[in-house]
């Protein structure tokens, strides 16, 4: 048994409210256990200069936690008047995950920018937003679907992420963070609705770790992303149809 | 009649939820029309190096927006690795004004910083961020006093903010967004309980304007910022009788 | 009586020498009291990106001391690498007071960058910049205006600016340094020729003010600085006339 | 067969000569096929801030490319004036790997830089970075062992590193710049002497990658990484047998 | 006959006046021609951390110009948020040159920092501020001298500098702007008022100079820093009696 | 003698390899002594912003130290955030050297940038920079030459450079660290093929020199210098027999 009394494959409870900025094109807060993201999804007909003349979208994200998202503050990082190397390995995390399940010939030259804000932390900040920012998009890939006519949903599959770590020994779903803490390996991994890896991170700096270990993580880790994609599935409602279809279809 | 249908003299309904964060020693969600700022209080056991060795305590603030917050995306200050003139300006705005009713000897030689973070704007920012944060500082406060056991309350008095501005040659209280677009004159008036000015900061770029237009302004603005102090007593309960003594206190 | 001998009602003596920079299109050195600032106006053919193809100019200020322009040195914001909080809100403050008596599309599709370099301060150096860009400006218009053909002047009113603050309980006119770091209550006026207001920027940090304090200082604000902008008007010889025809036209 | 004649499962020929500096107090030039990388281990008698105190020591890594260590010269990021994403992310990821396998408490309170230098890319100059900054680090080690007396070599055992990617669906060992790009899932290994994983980072932004594949690709890298660890053994000579006894210590 | 009518030998005008910040330990505005520089010296009771507790003292220099000091503005190295290349190397020679007359242990463990601000430039901005800084330095030296009763002058000599070039093969004195941008041959030379070399910096980018051209180039800087120093003598009046014991006490 | 054991007029031994580097259109590893600098020239058919237009080509430097090319480790310049003042005036140095036998006019419109990367310093950083950095230029050149079929070769002469010294009195050529460390007097000098001065760069912020000095000083630089010149010619084979035919047709 954990401190917070769930079983090991026992991932905390997910709440994704749909629409929460008026502004965004898309935009969910996601709350799993107590910590909280702000997901704003913002479409721009442009692509960066490197993209640009390919007929194809981008997407892209920016990760950031208020200074008070944390037990201790943190110093903001506009205030230090750069990025720190955590940030920019997160944001680069979203991003290249995101892009894994969207179709950019599809989405024709616009981009999108993915906006994860940790309103409140408890460890899984980067799984939590890629599992938010996913919903986020989608709402607005519908949303430029719709408006500008698009012939294919751009996005191919769900896309859903979590932790998994080792504690004193045992391989725990989704640590919070005074698990990982005390936690020897942390690996974060983000997978598709079908089952395929995306994003395998694991670190054993404190130990170590095994072939066998490593295999029980990722069956944990397997198991409980299934279960946030049903969860991004039910707040999605029928736009997640769209991209059952589309998936269906780049398969076939 | 304006164009959400309010009159002139009345200012958009407030939501105060108190203690919105679990990590912070005071936080509050407030929103003000659709304008939402998460305001968090963080008490320091020291004070800036300036200000070490006097026995006196330290507010100070920070603001910022999330890029979309509004209806077109800002780049955030973090990624320019610079704050830009308006942050810098309000916050300063900010700490400026929560100092003017702080008894810093009664803090002692500690410091709180009052984070603002605008994740929805619609208008009055700086000043919902100014309403807000008053009342973060104030459950901070009231915890510094049960566990240091301190023998004054540290805040002589109430503080609330508004903006008023002239559209189409009439002042009005409380301007949304695109009333602040039109507005020949904007202005933002911080106040006390006991209704004297803080700060008046009145800008007449597109128009200069008349000592009457300044009064009418004003007027305004006094009725409008003691509803808002009303609502700070309602979200604060047992905590305002506190103030309220103090305040009482300090002018006796 | 003030330290300097100087009845509350009664500003530091004012000396405006034109064209103090040979390369600059339009300068003044300005001094009032030990306060001394060289002001440059440089005309460039050109909006910034935001202003682009609409048919108008613009007016922008930059605003810096000397390293030791202050008692104690101050560093470099150069060698820090950023402007500072108070630099970045005092030159906002110029352009869009300077922007309010400007007549943009007159002015055409050119802009004026107004250079404010404290080389001695002595308190009120946002005022004494303000009062002595006016000048500056107005030079460079008139060179515009002759070397241009423009039709019309593109300046519509005269535009002064003092300090005004409350020590020890007297309202006092353009306070000095030493009187400023004692002042409870400081508020900076700009006004038009025509005495209307421009901006009024009151702070109380040190004790907050009553309305009827509010009356008394901006009323001394207003004899204050009608007498600048005799001087200007005097500095300026007959391109003060055309300002006042222009000013006149634009009234009727 | 691959398009430099290699087998999938090999990898390209490893040179590493060892005081390639001779100011640092470890060092090494490693050459994995044309990817050129300088690490020099630099031993400093203090610690961050943040590990003051504790009787531990620190290790850490930076990482850098000269401009033209590629094909399409890069700007320095010392003219940028910031710290990219990418070269975040890999100093972060060395110094992780590399404390892995240090004993911070025999090291005592220390610290050991390692700055890695790739003097020209080809392809895997992270994974090389790692490889040769453990034989740097192990000679500054060996060094500080000497001259400080201390009771246990700080090393628990070797670490080497490799990439592994799937090309048009083989999977292959020790990928060169050519076919990084066209790969369409890339990982990074890090392993110990003793067959443990240090850090496993797979990414299939191109194409998720099936569990099958995820195997296939360990399998790879385990061999690879053991070969590297023969190789670096051989570098050190009668080092290797320092680390290989305190490693057997260490399990015992 | 030059464009200004000055003979090849003959120097620009020289104004020097003393005592023209009234905050500042030392201060001068300089004027050589139509180029303008104060130069103020800040006296501070401590030393950089690299040369503390040495016993002796320091003494830097910071260099910048306003942005309409030239023809066309430039933008301030503030607002760019960095110092640029020429700045830098300008405010390493200015310190570096105050130094070599500098009698560090006879200073005590204080500093003195030089700010010269270009407020004109027409040509030899850096020679002038060498030349002007070393009064404003002797004014602070003598102040301190007299304020801490030092026991010997802490200046050793005269120091001043001027540049030379060659235009149309002719060497010439002192140029100003427009002889500089037809210069092919441009040298800044720095001597002691007994006739030393401190720098001597000539640069051939446009044409590579012989033996002969740089022998007639430092004959002609002899001789006109000489005058340099004598102006320099008549604006310290009796402080020029005390480096001249100090310099002879040097010397014997 | 020297405590290496050189004569007076003693360079050290110079070795320099050719195509170092596999990406760069011109590269060598030169090696003075014990100082290392890798120097790789890279041809964009582009020229910046300031030269466009003019059919003009262009020749930049940058500079830049390995952190532990010398004794202590110095933090990297990208870490910082900033280049040093050292840095930048060591690469205006080596541009503008470069640029002096250059015709732009035949190099036609594109930019060739020298990086200069001291892996291991020993003294004479700057200097051997510029004599690797024209080898770099000169196998560059020669391939813009050949597969553009340019009309003239746009070298007009060799270009070397040594530091030379005074060190006990004595006037030393090419000093090393320690030599440097110790010198009253500080020479860089620049020298092309026909023996004419392109920088002369002396400094005795130690010790003012006089003119005997500075000729001695000289006369040791220029024998050396030609011998620096030399070892080009044998490193470039055939290409020194075009640089020798450009220069010739340059003088005739």
């Amino acid at each position: 048994m954990r401190s917070d009394g769930r079983r090991v494959d026992q991932a905390r409870p997910v709440k994704i409210t749909t629409n929460y900025n008026k502004h965004a094109e898309g935009s969910v807060l996601i709350e799993v256990g107590d910590t909280r993201v702000i997901c704003t999804a913002t479409v721009e007909e442009r692509v960066p200069p490197f993209m640009k003349g390919q007929g194809k979208g981008w997407v892209t994200a920016e990760y950031s936690m208020l200074p008070r998202a944390t037990s201790v503050r943190n110093q903001r990082e506009a205030a230090k008047g750069k990025l720190g190397g955590r940030t920019m390995e997160i944001q680069r995390l979203i991003g290249r995950a995101l892009r894994s399940v969207v179709d950019l010939e599809a989405l024709g030259e616009r981009s999108i920018t993915l906006d994860c804000d940790v309103i409140q932390a408890d460890g899984g900040t980067r799984t939590t937003s890629i599992t938010g920012a996913f919903v986020a998009m989608a709402i607005a890939m519908d949303k430029i679907v719709r408006e500008r006519n698009l012939n294919r949903f751009p996005i191919t599959d769900f896309l859903g992420s979590l932790s998994v770590g080792i504690i004193q020994e045992k391989p725990c779903l989704d640590l919070n963070y005074e698990e990982d803490s005390k936690a020897k390996v942390d690996m974060n991994v983000v997978m598709t609705g079908h089952g395929k890896f995306v994003e395998v991170q694991g670190t054993g700096e404190e130990a170590p770790f095994s072939r066998q270990e490593l295999d029980a993580l990722l069956a944990l880790a397997e198991t409980g992303i299934q279960e946030m994609i049903r969860e991004q599935a039910l707040a999605l409602g029928p736009i997640a149809e769209r991209i059952k279809g589309a998936s269906h279809a780049a398969r076939s």
